[in-house]
């Protein structure tokens, strides 16, 4: 179920070495200006090849292969792919083999009867959130004049993140971190019950992108501890305003106008530096792996660009529903 | 969007003080035997009238309106519904105007332009969660013989679960508390890439209860400390089994044979006994606000039923996506 | 899948013969009027009793049982059902055994493993239509001011229909028909390409009533013996006017503005008090049956009512889609 | 809404005078082997260049961009386009102003705000249809060993076909068709009641291809002039078989294991080579029109190939609903 969405739909396809890895985005409103550079710069910010992640040099250039006419969206799906190139698959060959602890190799083998593209990860890798950053520049521009703003808080529970990453370079190891993201300018009443509430949405689209391990909202976790009337925001106005925002600007699964606040653990990238156990599937054995590919030894450095866009693709869609498919053609024209 | 699933698919409807709350569940494998004294059994659990709940005596007892014939389910829509009885709409008839801190009072009043049935939360009112632990009766017998059980494991920041209630009840206040939920027995490969994830199915159905915070898997929140070579979970035989269970029993988003471990944060009701400010939509002014309804001192006693019903359900579907509308037919036959 | 609709949802549930059918209505807009009278006076239409039609007395009393408070629709899912009364069960005794022909006896049987309720047909009979009409009435709301109506324009190839009916009854027989929807009043736009297309919906819909053999849009099948040039629609004003209307309002699956039209052929009733060949499953020797439950002698004449409710139900779906979930509240504060 | 289907699903996209025309194929199983060359087979059947169509040739050359690897599914979403390249846009210059009546010009002009791309129909072209053959092919080895045959049985209203092309080509006009469909080899219980019935989703499929006005099923339109006797066909045996196939194969939504029969109504195309009344949106008079773009005389000589490939995929989607999203691939191993 490579799709996500009822009104404005985002499909991903391709493997981490195969020929691309793209994305179609189909019921955006006509109407939008597309501005290529636009795009690349949030997808630089997806970028590897800084300090903290893998040196490999991906090919992020985006192609409109439709959806597009004389630079603005039409109505119809727009599909944008990019090329791979820097793909050192030797050095991924063992892998249908031996499984890689942490990753989909397992899985995906025995889902897939042995079918699934391996190499890299395939389907399964993180190059495959090129696609949600691409959707999420048209979303941003749904949700308009709403913004949508990600950074990393935490790594390896440390908060000083470059001293985290010198401590887990220095092992080979790969460490994870916390991410909040926080959304000001929706309108209240964004979120249909029971089963698209804007958490049950912006969850379900968060647990995509790989390598997450939780989310929570508001005071999150926090809260199972705290009293009911603490806990409680106090509405202040007749707009919904509220003196505190313990509940992270939803209630009832419906947005009340506040800063929509949350919060994700990104694990550490499962290819480390270090020798890990596992088994070779051709004799049933137990086996050693280093796993010789590039890695990332920070993940969650490259997550903020990719959370702000998933963040805007559900708020896209719940405002789509409230609003109709072409809501925002006016503002364009 | 009151309706979850691909193929299992569950509806929900009613209000705390209308005429019924029900559920509709469609998709449901002919010839499952239907015992309606363990649905009640399972309902039971979800009851309140104990220490820490509300005392309202909510009538609980199912009633079959379709789907079921000489006992067993027909292939066709089972609705079942409970009549709602013990209804003090009294105690809430301020609510249209005065918004109740934490609930959805605000929020359903501006998205139905007013017309919500705001009476003890209306269609937003825990009790809809009657139909989840019906539909959850269902899901278990397709999910069998995987076995989900959810317990409450603190409550308000206490493990002490008995004295937390008692320090809360003293003050008349609320708290919450962390739900934690294991399912054994699940074959490897359910979950479907990218936003069909095992944790993208469960979570968007977990944040359909309402109360509900956060949610971490596996290792959680506690992965972004962690180095990678010791997140990671070796494999140690051919079956998938791993040595250690960080992950939560997923890889890639797709099972991979271990226990499903994941937990919950609940927050504290948003109604206690204590005085709140609020503000009198009629006039714009602040006031205070005591609700004056039954409450519950730690509505999260009452999740666990509820968390396993919602597991179920998300398993019963990504089972019968992968397995067809009708396996499990054969094993009731 | 008795579930229909992207944004306006109908759901449908209940047995021929089981206690209930019923209908959940979801996506319905806040603050419309509903009145019970009007509902009862579009189900008096699709009811029997009259020439032509079965004598069985159904029991068509429609009960709310949720999503109107004070007279008004909430926004939350709205379920309505009626109590099966006049049953006369032991008419179908001989069912699991030996299929009717015509009917979904068989089919259903072998589907669902020998466990779906034959009585009446169960979940197949045309009994489920009552749903349909009452989602209709909420529909014609949603669509309003456009307007739309059906007639049956021929019967057993005759358009002298109360002649057509004499000849069938004489000879214990059932007739077919040809029901013809013209719908006024829709705005140029609705219908999503490429699988949402106007046709898509209405034909989708069309053929879930049971009995439908055929539709054609505009000119139909005439359509394949014309030239190109006669079929074209010239258009002869800004707004979309055309001169002729051979594509029936639509172009390229949307709405242009014009009349929608379009008809469908509906088979001879199954059922019929001429005896008839078939098998018995218990011994899969041949065999004959004579229905001996009532029966209509021209079940086109109830179809009616049933296609403008579709049709409102499909067009009610597209234009939310284009406007949003909420679009029509204002119409109704 | 350009995607079709619930576990097998089709998604199309790409304009007439765009980059490309393409598809992406979702939850098709593992290890189906991949024949570019068998692709390009069934391609071939849907190009012009023949008598009585378009002498435009198409690049209808597949490129596989996902989803296969060494020669084989690995159920990852499977994408192939082909570019555009001898697209004559000056033909079509005053598009925008000037709507050819008969097609989407007008409507899509209206939808979009004017932002559509109108180049050659631009994404309502007919084109598109490249992408459903397509997925076709994938569709066709999931229903194995049953087997799916279209063909054109009159033209312009004559049986002698080759006749009938002359005597439009003469007249520079066009002319449409019927084509008949068969499927042999379909299990029963295929189709879900309500709303997935077997012939709902087949005629949703079918009202996707451009041109289309009217689908029967069995004796369709005939059905609605004979008794009830005459039109029931007498099951003959216990696996269903029946005397007669009135039904085309299905009763009450559900396949009933005879050959699936039906017919749908092919327009006459609506470029033709004859001057046609039209309106002028820049000053709201009216003109006229000579399309000059190259055009079919009888497009529903390519339609054949087409609607296999929809009635492929719709039952694709159904058989895969019954049997689970994996059910195919051990065929393949």
């Amino acid at each position: 179920m490579n799709s996500f969405g009822k009104i404005f739909r985002v499909s991903i396809f391709g493997e981490s070495h195969g020929q691309v890895v793209g994305v179609t985005i189909d019921g955006c409103p006509a109407g939008m200006p597309v501005d290529i550079a636009e795009i690349s710069e949030q997808l630089e910010r997806r970028r590897s090849g800084k300090k903290g992640t893998t040196p490999r040099k991906e090919s992020d250039v985006p192609e409109i292969m439709s959806g597009v006419f004389n630079g603005f969206t039409t109505g119809a799906p727009i599909t944008l792919v990019t090329r791979n190139s820097d793909t050192r698959s030797a050095d991924y060959e063992e892998s249908p083999f031996i499984p890689r602890p942490g990753h989909a190799d397992f899985t995906a083998r025995v889902k897939y009867g042995g079918f699934s593209d391996f190499r890299g990860g395939g389907h399964f890798s993180g190059r495959l959130t090129w696609g949600l950053v691409v959707a999420g520049y048209f979303a941003r521009k749904i949700i308009f004049p709403a913004s949508v703003s990600a950074k990393l808080i935490s790594a390896g529970g440390n908060s000083d993140i470059e001293k985290a990453i010198s401590i887990a370079e220095a092992r080979q190891e790969t460490i994870g971190g916390i991410v909040e993201c926080r959304i000001d300018g929706l309108p209240v009443g964004l979120g249909e019950p029971f089963f698209m509430s804007a958490e049950s949405v912006l969850s379900s689209m968060v647990f995509s992108i790989p390598a997450i391990r939780g989310i929570e909202f508001g005071t999150g976790f926090a809260a199972a501890s705290m009293f009911g009337s603490d806990h409680n925001d106090s509405i202040s106005d007749s707009s919904g305003s509220t003196d505190t925002n313990h509940s992270g600007g939803i209630n009832g699964g419906i947005t009340n106008g506040n800063q929509i606040v949350f919060r994700i653990a990104v694990k550490p990238a499962s290819s480390t530096g270090v020798e890990q156990n596992t088994i070779d599937l051709r004799n049933n054995k137990r086996t050693t792996i280093r796993v010789r590919g590039r890695h990332d030894t920070l993940i969650a450095l490259r997550v903020p660009v990719i959370l702000e866009a998933v963040a805007a693709i559900a708020f896209a869609d719940l405002l789509m529903i409230d609003r109709g498919i072409n809501f925002t053609s006016d503002r364009y024209i």
